[in-house]
């Protein structure tokens, strides 16, 4: 389908790839159109709309009439506002001049990665991972490495894996806690001994917290002033329920406060200002309320999908702790998880996605079930993936 | 101030410059909260909020509960709009495909810039120019090229100087119609006698369009559709009216569509869903009526303030006809612009921005004032401006 293109085409485009997902939602789409029913569990934002109270702080603001630029490094409110959040919720102080809200988690993660890698650069990345961290780097001339990880370390990058693995050219090492696609946690020891043997070879670690607040029988503790060599992503997406706004942040160690400015008024101008102002009020009680009752609607669904899965004849090593997602091990079932995804999708109405969208390790044998979808809905999923097993 | 940092600092921060004017915008408010008057003359954003249709169409929007991802290269509906505004502005047919919507211009010069160049690979520019286009191909590290131009070529680059500069390093050139910080208008033949230029040489045309809409007396033709190596990068922010919404898009030529896609999933997932919605109101005629009373107020605005700065000793050559920019020639006050900004805000009270954030050339002859103000304002800087020459 693709033409040739008439002018330059960068090389790093052959690095980055494609959501794989997507010709399975474009078909899961068809067949909808077609009458079809399709039980979503592919999808990596939560089901629920944002909450009421922010919906309507967004709708306050634009009868207010801010709809012009706001400072490049985001809202001074909302900065202090997040610098509060640590406070109250971690017991961590991070002044609000290190804190720089971006477009999405995505501006927090092209940010941090400009602020760091150089072309030719490395940054060590767990497979299976999210995989526009890998093309973030990519995008910016890196050297994404994966090291395979397994349920043995909780799907992580450990200390000494890190120790073993870095090299002249590594630049930093990424870590996601609670990890798509996994939901598994990193220890709060691993990460501190992460981000100290980063810092003992003159490197950084960038700690992808975007899933915190949605934990399950554990509470994360955030990497941010865990050392002047770390560097945090969240997102207000997640627990805070704002996936469309697109607004997200990055906390930088201290020294970067002024070149992670620079890079945000050249490559953003700003966060959008209406999201901004809507997000003042996820930090209110009313809508604390309605996150937590969502966690724990997402935490009944985990329980209900993580029985029936093992049930079904899927594995879901790995102690998934947090996020949304389930990884599971499909290999007693299939050898090829994309051409089942596809099945699944046309012989039982059910959308997943394949492991091949979050690395190369053992990625034929892995799908990933999202748990973004009711529970009336995932027993249905999970009774139509009973049929079709059983039919065979 | 700047710490020292303790991780890695990439090469690329060492090519990329602040918003010099942030240090003068940052004294004028301490200055506005000591009591003191600032005529704003500096700001590269409209005055004026939001027009009224579109806000209600974000509040509608945020009522339907339209708060989740929208697809990575836009709503269906926006693209499609978008095209219908090719067709009936400009009389040129531009399909919804080529056209991906993005987090402001910057996320459509973002995803423009990391399509074409690769590291070492070269673009030219104007010099005078907007900065973040030489800050874009410093980032993704290419080599920004600064060609010098003056009021003799419209302060554009001509297919002769493209012909003379380009190296078989030179990926792309760039031309900004209106052009920021000039206002002045490359001309139709000129833009295809580049894209030409820049095609029998293997490379793009990359044309930022962000202030069309805002022309007085001449009407811009757009270059999306002139060449199958023509990029176009636009905006909502500006005849629109929606810079804090952050929305633009990049128009590719063919065979770029699912790079461009690719590309936009990995680095946005998408723009904001809230502003995409509004955006569509953009082009009823109920706004259409508001963006032109607008434009008719910068008009009138551009003739006054031509004329005020003129008789106060500035030379405006070069012909501004689009955008909200004066890019005056200060060298017969002053031979440091950036000193003389300065003591226009310490002394007169009035901002504007020395010719040192856009490039090199003449920059310490050079002063930008924006008509971004109401022309009662205007008139105040004048006046001010005035009494402070004279007293000199």
């Amino acid at each position: 389908m693709q033409q040739t293109q008439s002018a330059p085409l960068a090389t790093r485009l052959a690095h980055i790839e494609p959501f794989h997902v997507m010709a399975l939602l474009t078909r899961a789409r068809a067949l909808e159109a077609a009458g079809r029913s399709v039980v979503h569990m592919e999808i990596g934002e939560p089901d629920f709309p944002t909450a009421e109270p922010v919906v309507a702080a967004g709708i306050e603001a634009l009868r207010s009439g801010h709809t012009q630029y706001t400072p490049a490094a985001g809202l001074p409110e909302l900065r202090e506002a997040i610098a509060g959040h640590y406070r109250t919720r971690y017991g961590v102080a991070v002044p609000a001049d290190r804190i720089i809200v971006t477009p999405g988690a995505s501006g927090a993660l092209l940010l941090g990665i400009a602020l760091l890698v150089d072309p030719g650069a490395e940054a060590l990345l767990p497979d299976p991972g999210y995989p526009c961290n890998r093309h973030f780097v990519a995008a910016l001339n890196g050297v994404p490495r994966l090291l395979p990880v397994g349920p043995d370390s909780g799907y992580q990058i450990t200390p000494q894996r890190l120790a073993a693995e870095w090299t002249p050219e590594t630049a930093l090492a990424m870590v996601g806690s609670p990890s798509n696609p996994t939901g598994t946690l990193a220890r709060e020891g691993d990460v501190r001994a992460l981000a100290a043997g980063a810092g003992a070879r003159g490197g950084a670690l960038l700690v992808d917290e975007i899933y915190h607040g949605l934990e399950y029988g554990t509470r994360a503790m955030t990497a941010a002033g865990m050392g002047d060599n770390v560097f945090v992503v969240n997102s207000f997406s997640k627990y805070f329920g704002m996936t469309g706004w697109r607004l997200g942040w990055l906390v930088v160690p201290p020294g970067y406060e002024s070149d992670a400015e620079k890079l945000a008024q050249n490559l953003f101008i700003a966060a959008a200002t209406i999201s901004q102002h809507a997000a003042l009020a996820c930090f209110t009680d009313a809508a604390e309320a309605i996150f937590e009752e969502r966690r724990r609607a997402f935490e009944a669904r985990l329980e209900f999908l993580a029985n029936a899965l093992v049930e079904l004849g899927f594995e879901i090593p790995g102690r998934p702790q947090g996020a949304f997602y389930l990884y599971s091990d499909c290999s007693r079932l299939t050898g090829d998880s994309f051409a089942f995804a596809e099945r699944l999708l046309e012989e039982a109405g059910v959308a997943a996605t394949p492991g091949l969208d979050f690395g190369d390790h053992r990625a034929a044998e892995h799908i990933r079930f999202a748990y973004t979808n009711s529970l009336e809905n995932l027993r249905e999923g999970v009774e139509r993936m009973r049929s079709f097993l059983a039919s065979r």
